[in-house]
């Protein structure tokens, strides 16, 4: 039996989202965003990002992100050879030339690899991308109307002896098997516990509760979310009480509403949890009050940043 | 300040290993190997793999690899449109295109996505593929002839109910950082906990110690690996008695010998532990009779697989 042929061009059948990628110094579409399978980033998941996104044309609270990537990147021993004004020129970038107006920007450091292959980590050379597509969130126009249906998963947030939360990284599949679990029981989305079996947080998102009108959230084995940063500052504009304590399953339960935060839709509702209704079942006034002011905070010059779209703009 | 160009073709300035990969039915050079940023299987990390070697032209124990491929699949709901036949042609094909004798061959499916880029991993189209380079080693020469030093990390390895071990996984960044802290100990590789304080498992490799000339290896938390799975056939041709039991970090200093296990390498020794020698300091008889069996092992037809290198053959 004859080998195959080896086909000198490879010919890509799948499609992509548009948008604007850039690597290597060079501003691409999507289509060509790739990275090879030798990099680290991929091979060992060796690998931190932040998401900022773009709404109506501005970025949200870029400056945070930026903090959060620039510290994660500290502690993971990782490099890139870009300060937080050029990072912030090549994120406008991309935004600019994809056009959206409303984009999920993200923006990744990778192990890379050693010029010689070498297994030891400090050998890589690390590298940076980024990319722009357009605007996604957790929960759809639907859910975002009636409440996201989740369930609480026994499944372990991987534990912060194990791997750092604060550093954002790409350990998923604990989150993912969680999504299936949360789909045998009917659910959406999950919710997963951390290693006392208190409240975590679920794929993508951190989770609020709300009693007796105080906001309370998870501290402990959770990213520190910036949309969860967001909802401790509107809070203290809305003179909420919102602060960070435990809270067990059964107290999510018990809760008169629930919600979840993350850059991929801002604030969301979970109206049922394990296949009972939280609260009256029906999105919560606080819920709601928080909301609005998310959006309305997007007009705000002192959290948001325009795109130049146009050179001449 | 006027935008920036897009770059119409992407040009890669990186440097690749000699080698063959194989995606999208297609044969291509390692410049060529590559995946999408969006692709989950890096965006979540959300993908299982297993690495086969090819030693003297041959396969080593390809069949228990794949069986472990198939069995991870299973576990995180993905599929590959190859059965085992398919797969067995396909990594041939790979290596005997490379021309490499002594082959690392990494074969890989991603969770990829979905045409319309949901969130649910349902609708995701799974990406299988292969990549086949010169065979690599934990330990270089120098370190295979005086033994690894290693240092025992306080990091624990993520625990089972995170993650399921026996799911070949790209989670490494507990493993990476505790190589980080290996080497701030003047150390060349780490040992991770469990968490319960015993010891789990390294970065690509499983833990043996032998004391009193019995061969003990972690049962909990590790990965199910091929070459432990060997040291186990191995001993029991060699009358050694080996087993799985809980070894706490004194039990693994206080061992005769102590020997790790991995695809990339085979058996390898390490003779020095947190700064400490191991027994005698030196490569010990119980891993020096593994090793030799190890690698005349090669040889036998009922362990091997040879490779047809051209057409004609």
């Amino acid at each position: 039996m004859p080998l195959p042929e080896i086909t000198v061009h490879y010919k890509d059948p799948h499609s992509y989202p548009s948008g604007i990628a850039f690597l290597d110094e060079q501003y691409v579409s999507m289509e060509q965003a790739k990275i090879s399978v030798l990099d680290y980033g991929f091979l060992h998941s060796d690998a931190t990002y932040d998401v900022a996104h773009v709404w109506k044309g501005a970025f949200f609270r870029l400056d945070l992100h930026l903090e959060r990537f620039f510290s994660s990147l500290e502690k993971l021993h990782m490099n890139v050879p870009y300060d937080r004004d050029e990072i912030t020129e090549i994120l406008h970038n991309c935004v600019a030339l994809s056009g959206h107006r409303d984009a999920y920007v993200e923006f990744i450091c990778t192990r890379g690899n050693s010029p010689s292959f070498s297994r030891d980590p400090r050998d890589a050379i690390n590298r940076f991308m980024v990319f722009a597509i357009p605007f996604g969130s957790v929960a759809n126009k639907d859910q975002m109307a009636r409440g996201l249906h989740a369930a609480i998963s026994d499944r372990v947030r991987i534990p912060t002896s194990s791997v750092d939360p604060t550093i954002k990284n790409y350990h998923w599949l604990d989150l993912v098997q969680g999504i299936y679990d949360a789909y045998d029981k009917q659910a959406e989305t999950a919710i997963l516990l951390n290693e006392n079996g208190d409240i975590a947080e679920g794929p993508g998102f951190n989770v609020f509760a709300v009693k007796d009108g105080r906001v309370r959230t998870p501290g402990h084995g959770v990213l520190q979310g910036i949309t969860r940063r967001t909802v401790f500052d509107l809070c203290a504009e809305l003179d909420l009480s919102c602060r960070e304590t435990q809270i067990s399953p059964e107290e999510l339960s018990q809760a008169d509403e629930v919600f979840i935060s993350s850059t991929a839709g801002g604030v969301m509702p979970i109206t049922r949890l394990n296949g009972t209704s939280v609260g009256a079942g029906v999105l919560g006034p606080i819920f709601e009050k928080i909301k609005k002011m998310y959006w309305d905070k997007h007009s705000d010059p002192q959290w948001s940043l325009p795109i130049r779209y146009s050179s001449s703009a």
